[in-house]
């Protein structure tokens, strides 16, 4: 593919473990972003926005946890500056070629002498091995339980084009971004503006649709890099291949927006919700973040609870108009489907069968408005002790 | 006041603890209500807007906990009717003079002998003494921790007017309205529409400022009763005495605004955030409310834990536009003011003392926009252990 990945400990602000990462790709790659719609927004996300729009090519992310760098004023941009001074003169290229990613604490500046130390380590340590790429996986988590990697390969004009990807989530993330870090590199040849538009288009129904606590954050981003080595006709149109990148794009994106929904700060499930039959598109999407944003359904998630009131209560204050007499609401997991709610009240369901199906590592709430034919999902998890513990001393 | 109350064990849904309360008047009272704006309605709210907009007078409520009576259905109507059948008859008034209100549960039926059996001992135990109305204040409360009323009196026209109230939260509090119950009765002559319309405003910057969990009720109920007996000239234009009224109205509305935040579930602490300067007054609530609604920044005042970023951050994704770099942030308590951020960056502050401050019982976060003349407050309350506890099992 031509990528090449490192992940090393920097210190940046935990010892022991790896906190920055670099993906790399060894020839210019065209880029596209999507990025906090927080009108606080970090540093790096300035500094990203303006390389994604305006840079002849990009070829490089540097990124750290631990610190976000945002809320930090005019020194906090000269630092991405000079992280990207820095790597650009090491890898050869410019520095506006560089992008810059932060996750963390707000408020505090980067510790710039360990962040150029750092940069040094990850442009000797890249290489396109497994091992690397794991370890950048790593290198990007903060309050993440597991790494998330998700790939791709589909055949365009007789030439193997890779998808893969890498994200972090867990806390601050909620839809237009989440509070995560996403990076997508492909070999596929594709112009800046469909590369673009596939990805703005992509992360509506995908990163767009998780929420782990309803808190947009300050550093949002995601970031796609296409090199163009696949050696596939370039894609400059909307023809067949643009069709099929998108549905690996969707692959990828869907995979790695379930894993950070699922990975949730505390969280013991993923929650999913889908749902089916609405007046519109928007209106299902609507309706699916409500629930998987309640922190009561949430909590009854986590408790097991089939506290189906709650959910029906979700949908009730989202905003879109029905008649609660006319839905359905079933609980499910992959193996059962259980109906609970239709005609305006209860019917009559197992509260054992319930609880078995809400004991899942992944829930599902399907609800059928019986209005039209849209249908979205949301994806988030439930409220547990833990999301509480992380939170209330998340600095210390 | 001519107002009577009681609350009264009927072993609605728990044993040895009062769950049914009325409130009477014993004359005919105008009536004023503001209800949820979930589109999933219980049966009793769907049962009192009826009552508040076309009965001729009402003259009684009557209340019960442990049961929501939403998501109930046509039975579930079916049951307010009865209930409020049952007291008009034992009260000598018209049914539709009788209000009804619940709490607890969505989804279950109402064991109806039970609550007519305790619309029987209400009616016998009514009383106009001190400890009548803190039998109905204890009465009507769920997961609370300690009942709320309070009362103010003014003069109007040389007569001495009353105006008390009682409410409950705790859970599924967030506004337009809150999970909550709401009863203001008064001896005020007034007209029906300026009651109504002293109500409909005086929520908006009280009751409608409070959040505990971001998820609005189908079961929230503020009315307002008022006899007429303290025989002040009738106010039927907004005369000098509608406004003495109103300013009443907003001291009880805010003192029980404060009392319900402050004892969300689970809370340790009111959190209170104050927005001034803000270009508009929509744009200082939707600020306000963003930040006593956000988790993180919840988690952090139950953590004692000056972490500014999240508060910036909840500013920033509040829809409001502004400019990073020009507001000021402080934390506060009765007794200190602490400047933390300005000119787009943390100040050298004190993090013990801002510790402190945040382990006030109240804790107050101000926020200068910088932008305009208007300003408005919003209370919530911390989120803890006990949150989760409390919804994880609710039911059980």
């Amino acid at each position: 593919m031509g990528f090449e990945a490192a992940g090393v400990e920097a210190a940046i602000k935990y010892q022991n473990r790896k906190d920055m990462a670099i993906v790399y790709s060894r020839t210019p790659c065209k880029a596209a972003g999507v990025f906090t719609s927080n009108v606080v927004k970090a540093a790096p996300v300035r500094w990203d926005r303006e390389a994604v729009s305006h840079s002849a090519y990009v070829q490089a992310a540097i990124v750290n946890t631990g610190i976000a760098n945002a809320a930090t004023g005019k020194q906090g941009y000269e630092y991405c500056k000079r992280t990207a001074e820095k790597a650009a003169q090491l890898l050869g290229i410019d520095s506006d070629a560089v992008l810059v990613a932060s996750t963390g604490v707000i408020g505090n500046q980067l510790p710039i002498d360990r962040i150029l130390a750092g940069v040094e380590k990850l442009a000797d340590a890249k290489s396109d091995t497994k091992e690397a790429a794991d370890d950048a996986a790593e290198a990007i988590l903060t309050t993440d339980t597991h790494s998330k990697q998700a790939a791709v390969q589909i055949e365009l004009g007789g030439k193997t084009v890779t998808v893969g990807g890498m994200c972090k989530g867990s806390g601050m993330i909620h839809p237009n971004m989440c509070t995560m870090l996403g990076f997508i590199t492909t070999d596929i040849a594709i112009s800046k503006e469909l590369l673009q538009e596939a990805l703005s288009e992509d992360v509506i129904d995908t990163f767009n649709m998780v929420s782990v606590d309803g808190d947009t954050s300050t550093n949002d981003t995601l970031v796609v890099l296409s090199n163009g080595m696949a050696g596939n006709p370039e894609i400059t149109t909307k023809n067949e291949d643009y069709h099929k990148f998108k549905e690996a794009l969707n692959y990828i994106d869907t995979t790695l927006a379930k894993m950070m929904a699922g990975d949730g700060e505390g969280a013991t499930a993923l929650f999913e919700t889908k749902v089916i039959h609405a007046a519109t598109k928007q209106d299902a999407r609507i309706l699916s973040r409500s629930v998987i944003s309640s922190s009561l359904c949430k909590a009854a998630i986590y408790g097991h609870d089939a506290n189906f009131g709650r959910f029906l209560c979700a949908l009730g204050y989202s905003g879109v108009e029905f008649d609660p007499e006319k839905i359905e609401l079933y609980f499910e997991n992959d193996e059962k489907s259980i109906l609970i709610y239709k005609d305006g009240a209860a019917v009559s369901y197992s509260e054992e069968e319930a609880t078995q199906v809400l004991a899942s590592p992944e829930v599902r709430v399907l609800v059928d408005m019986h209005m039209g034919d849209a249908e979205a999902t949301a994806w988030g998890c439930d409220l547990s002790y833990d999301y509480v513990k992380i939170n209330a001393d998340y600095r210390s």
